[in-house]
């Protein structure tokens, strides 16, 4: 049944040779690998002026266009030093490759676990965001946002389990509809503004007019909020491989024409924001109520509306083919649980996969699927690895001293700079709204990760072949200690014990006597049978069977030989199903992994199907 | 840690000779078993009332009156058929038993499935009543009600784990203060009304006088609901063999004893309900409305409430020892999982205690601890049990034909039909308001207990010793088909390998190739160190280890004599904590577990221990 259900929902199992990536040109790599990036001006201008206009009113939109223009500044810094990353790291340089290369393993790890927990906050957010582009235009819906958040979230996990990238070139369609939808609206809100001057219901009336100080701290706090637009500025530097050759020509110039669409998306709207004085509040978006001033409700707000909240989907989608990818990578460098590094049936590693969902849902429904309190989470992980990956570009150049390094180290030096004092200007001015999380998460989890290595490296050593090899065994000896437990005499206990008669033929039966009535029973029974063997019962006072087990065992392992192991054939039922499962129960099971633990004990299980 | 934290709250394990039971004389066997009958008047006569008022508003209360007469004289008859019962069953004569006694099977199963929900509804139903007896008092508290019900029950959940019965004549003090305390409120509520003529603080007056049809139908609605306190009599009957000798004689006392306790209590707090015109209302009981008019919110109030609350646990607490001890019957006769039977560390049945507590906190969360949405599923297993013991005593005379047989089949055949009679008028008077559920569920469970029980027998008769018995083993012969599972060479294959040449001189090991790297690997380190045995690689396309090994068994298998077992020797790592685990993935599980699906496979598991 489950797995009819499975199959149907996931598809048949993958051959490994069936792995294969699609390549993309700079038309279709363009919308697939900046979603994220695109997407995120659906939050940011947002973010930015609910920061501003409670302490502001209506002078927020004049400070919220200088902040943008920072932001976009801060954008094209980035872009020109990931353009040398994309130069030097032909088969992709995301963060955690480029600080292991250049900066050591501290470095790798730090970018390892903010970059993790970033993934898994573009999910939370974007689908947030996505929900509220819904919400805003259907508000009913609002009340139910967590719900379809969380579902929004399992249909990609089912998705991505299932292996989407085959099909990703669709995924392209739905940014370039957004991009076409918010340039519409910027060009006809400009057109009726300036051409038209029609009038703007001005919304920002009940505003107070600049109440209190504006502080030099809420504008940094501001700009903080809008440093959310410049997540997924890395995936164009990670996903070189996936485009067609010459592959780095074609990302430096998807990573150019980002910038730009960025630049004019993020720009514009501040600006219409500005203009149209759009006030956020509770369940309407800023871009759904510019969107209805420019268009009124009708198709082309709807269409706005529509193609957000899939641009933030795809954003989600995008953290669940890279984070399950950058695990593997710091799996396989014994840093995480090595089932990362494996790829699952549909040949996507589905492990990460899962972690990232139940990770995103969990934020959600701890976060109550508001956008503005994850958001302070965002940022400053996404501008540590900025820092590292910049960082550890500056010290290749250093280091290496090959053509034109002094130039190149300048730019990715003024990267690092630029991105390492937004990051403590993130780090302050969000630090009591959530920052402090990631500040105690992040170094939690390089902790973790170092833990796991040592384990991984502890366990190599123990198995290394260094001390023994092959023992000379004596075929003529007969296998001494091999115990038979019978609990009572049936033709489960007669197959094993006819199993133990076949390897030895010095074997015991043990019988744990909990029940007088069923010891009487077996009793009788051995002897009408003659099985040949003696047959030791102990009683159980605690009606535990392991100890009376384990008293008999250390006794036969004193008599003998040092590194003789001692066998245990253990009778099981299987049955098919289930819920007859249930029904047997599992002392088997629990006895079994209590004997493992004794390095002198081997089980032998000998199964007996019952139809 | 959790081992210790377990012996804390459970104390340490018992041996089974340390099973003994504390005997009680009439004193004490009276609060002890009839908690459950006594504590029912706290919330018996409110459900009465809630039916009438909506309808008849001030005459709900002489209406009340005559159903409450009327359901003292059910308990009359029900008292003087079991006394009969107790005589001919000393020890202990449950409906389960008399039914499967003198009515069969079917009978005795439905009996058993009657009680088990009426178990798992007095548990929900007094710990309610309990906490709305608090929260009466405690106004503030009524927000967590549901909370404060969960947390009883847990509590009392581990108190039975651990084992309460070693103490249980301190249950019955909480009794006596009940009855105390509610006596004390009819003497003194009848002596202010009668001699003092204090006036009544009339809170009828708002209520419509008389309103709509006073049918037939609401009268047996309201009897239905009043049913609710005839529950808990059969406790006494199946208690006989925890009284003092003479046993029967004093249960025969407690019952009787029982009786009148409940006539003098439930037919004067009705009677107080009719003069003091109580009202009940949302978050205040009518119980804890009557003592506020007589005594005043003063200690005796107080006192009232806290002993209603504690008796109410106390009537919860029997549940917790008789649903498990029935569940232990019924799962010895083989209509149960087999665990339920078993003894715990402590010597309670606690499978039985911890299905119990599930099933009750399940309730309360639905029904969001609204005692009167659980009365209507609670009367109608109670009386289905009391008319198949009736019953089953009936038949019993008549087959028997002992002396003075007709006389007795009279009283019990009285108590059949008036109890046939009650089940029918609860079952259409509140089928719609959640017996329909009941009427879902006994057969359901009656299903599923054949159905268990079918397995079982399936079993026993696979099992059993009539078709083949010992082997006669040629230990000359060596061991075929022996494989042992190489993933890397390494300190637990080595261990793994060594012990499968002890086992046979013609063993193979076997590899599945799923990273190409690995596998080279392997082969290396193999030809260098040549362990003497051949190894033996198939290639996994899908990344599985179980198929490719299966089809190199299959083909063993054909190259074997019938009968014969095919061995694989499995190498295991064995880490020390929970974490470890996790590092370490759990295939070799899951692969041993498909094996075993085989009947022609043994597994052999060689432990590796990393300390």
């Amino acid at each position: 049944m489950f797995s009819i259900f499975k199959r149907l929902i996931l598809g048949k199992t993958l051959r490994t040779a069936e792995l294969k990536h699609e390549k993309f040109n700079v038309f279709w790599g363009l919308p697939v690998l900046s979603s994220d990036a695109i997407s995120s001006v659906a939050y940011a201008g947002e973010q930015i002026l609910l920061v501003l206009i409670p302490v502001m009113g209506a002078m927020a939109y004049r400070d919220m266009l200088y902040i943008s223009l920072a932001i976009v500044l801060l954008l094209f810094i980035l872009v020109f030093s990931y353009r040398q990353t994309i130069d030097s790291y032909p088969k992709g340089g995301g963060s955690y490759i480029v600080a292991k290369d250049n900066l050591g393993k501290l470095p790798s790890l730090i970018a390892g676990a903010s970059l993790s927990i970033d993934y898994i906050l573009t999910v939370a957010v974007s689908t947030c965001a996505g929900t509220a582009a819904i919400t805003s235009a259907f508000p009913a819906l609002y009340e139910h946002r967590i719900l379809i958040t969380l579902a929004m979230i399992i249909i990609m996990t089912l998705g991505n389990l299932r292996g989407l990238r085959d099909s990703a070139k669709i995924f392209g369609i739905p940014t370039y509809l957004f991009i076409v939808s918010i340039v519409s609206m910027i060009v006809i809100g400009l057109f009726k503004h300036f051409v038209l001057h029609i009038a703007v219901s001005d919304s920002t009336s009940h505003l107070r007019q600049s109440v209190g100080n504006v502080s030099i701290f809420l504008i940094l706090k501001a700009f903080s909020n809008g440093c959310a637009a410049l997540t997924g500025v890395e995936a164009v530097s990670d996903g070189i491989p996936n485009f067609k050759e010459p592959a780095q020509k074609n990302a430096k110039t998807v990573l150019m024409l980002l910038a730009f669409l960025v630049l004019i998306i993020f720009g514009g709207t501040s600006y219409l924001a500005t203009i149209y004085h759009a006030v956020p509040v509770e369940g309407k978006t800023v871009l759904s109520l510019i969107g209805e001033q420019v268009f009124g409700k009708g198709f082309m707000y709807y269409m706005l509306q529509a193609t957000t909240a899939l641009i933030l989907i795809m954003a989600a989608n995008t953290a669940f083919s890279d984070f399950p990818l950058l695990l593997s990578y710091v799996a396989k460098d014994g840093f995480a649980p090595r089932q990362l590094s494996h790829r699952g049936e549909r040949l996507g590693f589905s492990n990460g996969i899962k972690l990232l969902s139940v990770a995103a849902c969990t934020l959600v429904i701890v976060f109550q699927g508001d956008t503005t309190r994850l958001i302070p989470l965002y940022a400053i992980g996404v501008f540590i690895s900025f820092t590292l990956s910049q960082s550890g570009m500056f010290m290749r150049w250093i280091r290496r001293k090959s053509e034109g390094w002094r130039h190149k180290a300048v730019i990715n030096g003024t990267g690092a700079s630029i991105t390492f004092i937004t990051l403590c200007i993130i780090g302050v001015s969000k630090f009591t709204e959530g920052a402090w999380l990631v500040c105690i998460l992040i170094p939690t989890i390089v902790i973790g990760m170092m833990v796991v290595r040592a384990h991984y490296n502890r366990v190599a050593d123990e198995l290394s072949l260094s001390v023994k090899l092959f023992a000379d065994v004596d075929q003529s000896e007969d296998m001494e200690h091999v115990i038979v437990l019978v609990d009572s005499l049936n033709q489960a206990s007669i197959k094993a014990i006819n199993y133990g008669k076949k390897i030895s033929s010095n074997i015991v039966a043990f019988h744990v006597s909990i029940d007088e009535d069923a010891t009487d029973k077996l009793k009788d029974k051995w002897y009408d049978a003659d099985p040949g063997i003696p047959l030791i019962i102990k009683q159980s006072p605690f009606r535990d069977i392991y100890k009376p087990l384990k008293e008999f065992i250390d006794s036969e392992e004193h008599a003998s030989k040092p590194g003789d192991l001692i066998t245990i054939i253990m009778p099981q039922f299987v049955v098919k199903s289930f819920w007859q499962n249930v029904l047997h129960g599992q002392t088997a099971l629990l006895l079994k992994n209590k004997l493992l633990r004794d390095r002198h004990i081997a089980v032998i299980t000998v199964p007996y199907i019952i139809e």
